[in-house]
């Protein structure tokens, strides 16, 4: 078994997946090098993503010298945590922000859930979903603010968590009539100015992608 | 506005509420003392509750010196990193094994997440939400293993964040068809083991009162 397993890091992934794209970006900003596994989504999986997350058998999973890491932003944290003195942290130092960086990241998530409903339920469900998916956006908008990252000056925890998502908002637009001018202007600026950063830039694919990607696989997603 | 804030440390909870027992026995580890705030669960909202938890309008929510953090496991991870010299380390010390405790201690949710379920749904829907649980239940106790606590010799994170669910068993039997005797034996051992603590003695209710609590809250909870 001993040989089966790499050495360093090894990051199992499938390329679209803005749960993958979040490990990306942290270990780019910490400067990291690792080897990208990646995975298949929608067919057998493989023997090693089965061992390495038996729980949940998906992708992203982070294996360091063999041991498995999984779900997003456990790894992030395991990431900042397990090299604090190689690139710059990615939660800040201050118990109160730590905990509020923790609960931003953990929300983001809700751009995700809530636009898969956005794109599976019909009528007036869907309308509710879609005023709930505009009220995410406008909340995650309300925690910037005025601020150029959602920890402050420094990109963190929260941006590397959220920005994923956005380069499918105009695949909600597409598919499940959200439009794109609804997100606030502050978070698009933000948006922006996180693409600038080599390491988003680097992980994430441009809106179209997402959307070739997702014609391909409507079935899956529950888009009609 | 200074004159309505509390100094000092307080919970917003609901007596009956698993997530407010994480706090609880989380402060009760710790030994800090802090004013209980109960909430109606139910009834309109309070004040307070909806300007410290304006995203998600629920308990728990840790006052500390008028600053508010929500959501369950990231108070306690606050209550951990905020007060790292008083009581006992929660969470363990080394990285992979602080990453191993997030990925559990997330995970006990899914015991109320798919909970739920089993209560809600009808026929086969019913039936593979009872598999679900069984099996969550499973992967529970082959992470818990020989050990006494999830994390080794000492009670911490992953122990208080499943606990509380445990009092709520017998009503998934009585309301689910699901059956207590289908617990694993170890994770049976550890709840009497939990049991014992001071912490999680004066923080949880018996299952008769979890049960009482639900025959009064058969709707809210789409108990029929």
């Amino acid at each position: 078994m001993a040989g089966e397993i790499n050495k360093g890091l090894v990051l199992l992934d499938y390329w679209v997946s803005p749960f993958g794209q979040r490990c990306r970006i942290a270990l780019a900003e910490k400067g990291l090098s690792y080897e990208s596994s990646e995975q298949e989504l929608f067919g057998a999986k493989s023997e090693l993503l089965l061992r390495a997350n038996p729980v949940h058998k998906k992708v992203p999973v982070l294996l360091h010298d063999g041991r498995p890491v999984a779900e997003s932003l456990v790894i992030v944290q395991y990431i900042d945590e397990a090299f604090p003195c190689t690139g710059p942290a990615l939660l800040p130092a201050d118990p109160y922000a730590r905990a509020r960086a923790r609960f931003w990241a953990a929300y983001s998530d809700q751009v995700f859930e809530v636009g898969k409903r956005v794109w599976q339920l019909k009528g007036e469900e869907r309308k509710q979903a879609r005023e709930e998916f505009v009220r995410v956006l406008k909340n995650l908008d309300g925690e910037l603010g005025e601020k150029p990252f959602f920890g402050g000056e420094a990109f963190g925890f929260v941006d590397l968590a959220l920005v994923p998502f956005m380069p499918w908002l105009p695949s909600y637009e597409r598919y499940g009539e959200f439009s794109v001018a609804e997100v606030p202007p502050r978070l698009a600026a933000w948006t922006r100015r996180c693409g600038e950063r080599e390491s988003v830039a680097k992980s994430l694919y441009p809106a179209e992608k997402v959307n070739e990607f997702l014609a391909q696989h409507k079935d899956d997603y529950g888009i009609e």
